[in-house]
């Protein structure tokens, strides 16, 4: 009865070549907890010069984050700092702030970053602090929410680039693309689909954050 | 740096007829508070056989509701039920069931109906009331839905043809249909094209919900 297409998305193919200019490329500090996907998608557009700027470190908070390794790979400086070994929440944003402003970070792009941030980190970075949340938010913040969804029987999902606020996912939305539920997808085919519109809007929304 | 479409909908753009069938066509007893816009998208899906149904009454709870005028159109008894003149929403429910029973009604369709209903009416049509509203539930229920969304600044809202229970827009869902919020957008522009959604989205999942 109905005609599902794979996506529904407004993003374009292509993204263009950032303009040129003389300005000094933006810097921009990435946290991530978990496989780096998102910092991957970012890194590459900055590669193909979609995206004028540079990624001077990614921190990481779980020993076992495979953002590690592909930090590595292209180069650039990773730093674990395990949130376990803080008595607050304050405390670890703390270190946070000062390895991300000491590597020269003007930016916080959050590609999958698994803690809730403090007026400590939002404070050294405000308005420019962006998080990705695999939601048509404000549908379903929060963690699990590609689970939660599907536990709902929505029919379209979908993710959010936002600005990060002390309220967790409500920030300023920056760009969203809408994914539709198909019959039969599990938690993993749906994710996958989530995570390919997430790879494209990131980069895009950065772009667009940071005025480019 | 995006490219906007005007609409994200999974709906293929022609609802092809219903299979032919001995059953009797089923009996939609439709509840409408406005303009009845919806009303008409599914009594002329129906003219067109695309519905093998019949709308055996038209309820409206305003006395100026354009709904009325339509239904006359269509030959169909438009009966005006005014909840003003009731002393409780059960009250006002009961009298809103006996019409619909009476008129042989077997499905209840909600096309714009501002009223809260209640277990009188859940209980008498169990998973048989269908109602449609403004937005990608769960974001946004309850009242001025595209008002709301264009306030909170998300990027794609949409429409959402759902069960009625008695929680308010939170029933099971039978369809969704996405749409973009542009830049420049009003009220007016974005609820004319939620409501070119919902047009298209009402009479599909209508003709889902009784099995053709």
């Amino acid at each position: 009865m109905t005609s599902a297409n794979s996506s529904l998305s407004l993003i374009s193919p292509d993204l263009p070549p950032a303009p040129p200019s003389n300005a000094t490329p933006a810097k921009i500090g990435v946290l991530a907890s978990g496989n780096g996907s998102n910092f991957e998608a970012l890194i590459q557009a900055i590669a193909d010069g979609q995206i004028r700027a540079e990624i001077p470190i990614v921190i990481y908070n779980n020993p076992d984050a495979a953002v590690a390794a592909r930090a590595q790979r292209w180069g650039i400086p990773a730093v674990l700092l395990d949130h376990r070994q803080y008595q607050s929440r304050e405390a670890f944003d703390f270190d946070v702030v000062q390895a991300l402003v000491q590597a020269g970070s003007e930016w916080i792009v959050m590609a999958g970053w698994m803690r809730r941030v403090t007026d400590v980190l939002i404070d050294r970075f405000p308005k420019r602090a962006i998080n990705i949340h695999p939601s048509l938010l404000p549908s379903f913040p929060g963690i699990r929410a590609i689970d939660r969804a599907l536990a709902a029987g929505v029919k379209i999902t979908g993710c959010t680039v936002h600005f990060v606020t002390l309220e967790v996912d409500a920030g300023p939305i920056l760009m969203q693309s809408a994914v539709p539920i198909l019959a039969g997808d599990t938690s993993e085919t749906l994710h996958a689909r989530v995570q390919v519109q997430e790879h494209a809007i990131l980069p895009r929304a950065v772009r667009l954050a940071i005025g480019q």
